[in-house]
């Protein structure tokens, strides 16, 4: 599958917003990809589809979660993360996306997961930093992308958990778990 | 044992800074489970031995966390952590103090734990707000803590947690669970 077809395959799941949000995502990945030495085509099809299952019903995606017996406690956690690991399954189910470096990269762009691979950090980071997006410790993050990969990964999952913590929200196991080996390696 | 018999015991455990802290905790934690319910006696108790084996050497500290089985991860994460359940096995073990409940909240008293009881959260609060200490944040815990104990509780573990990560430490995964815990119980 090209880009051309990749695009055309998620906008007819997303809404315009999310659409543009997606290119951004692309277009950034590829560049952090070229920058620090990931597959850019891999990049490249893994931003296309990381928001693959953004928009399907809570219901569907906890009957997915369930049956393919993806790890239980994301029911007990935020609805939002649960379009990462559904997402990654529907890509490869409806879209036909068999790799599986590309499939891992979508099933953790939101949660992150201890080990994860520069395709994996590519992705993150490219989600949080892509044009369209205006927040807080961005820009920091931004800046850190331009010479560190790893840096700028910390620091966003760093403004996600405190933000998450401000506002007295659960913090997903598996995100302060990637924190701590993150910190770890450094 | 009363008062004076266990401010003596831990008084030769601890430099004088630490003991004029273990007697501001004391006064604290009775307070707190005055206005909270839980059992003064068994706070007082727990305040008096909370540092007990604050300054034994590492090593010892390492070699009884192995010794005795207790978690090991422990031993990877940072060493301000060992005090705490290397203090509830030597409060036993050295001064004859056999309450569980009063050995739990000491061993609690850095990490927490999820299920945390009502003197577990007396003592991790008390030693955080205790009188001689001075810190951004401890005075909004301070003023949570006249009403809420688990307002202030929740507030006390965030500056923690935070502080650590503004640093890049890493964090206990027992505490970043309790966090969890704590909201979810809200």
């Amino acid at each position: 599958m090209n880009r051309e077809e990749a695009l055309a395959c998620v906008k007819e799941q997303l809404t315009e917003h999310r659409y543009i949000h997606t290119i951004g995502v692309t277009d950034t990945a590829v560049i952090l990809a070229g920058r620090f030495g990931a597959d850019t085509k891999k990049a490249e099809m893994a931003a296309i589809f990381h928001d693959y299952a953004k928009f399907r019903p809570k219901e569907e995606m906890k009957q997915i979660i369930v049956r393919e017996k993806m790890p239980a406690e994301l029911l007990d956690y935020n609805a939002e993360l649960w379009h990462a690991p559904v997402g990654a399954y529907l890509a490869e189910k409806e879209a036909g996306i068999t790799d599986p470096e590309i499939l891992d990269a979508i099933r953790y762009h939101t949660s992150g997961r201890p080990g994860m691979t520069l395709l994996d950090k590519v992705i993150y980071v490219a989600d949080y930093i892509e044009p369209g997006r205006h927040f807080p410790g961005v820009e920091e993050v931004r800046r850190l992308a331009e010479t560190d990969l790893n840096e700028a990964l910390i620091q966003a999952m760093k403004n996600t958990m405190i933000f998450l913590m401000k506002k007295n929200q659960p913090v997903f196991p598996e995100t302060f778990a990637t924190y701590n080996w993150l910190v770890s390696q450094k």
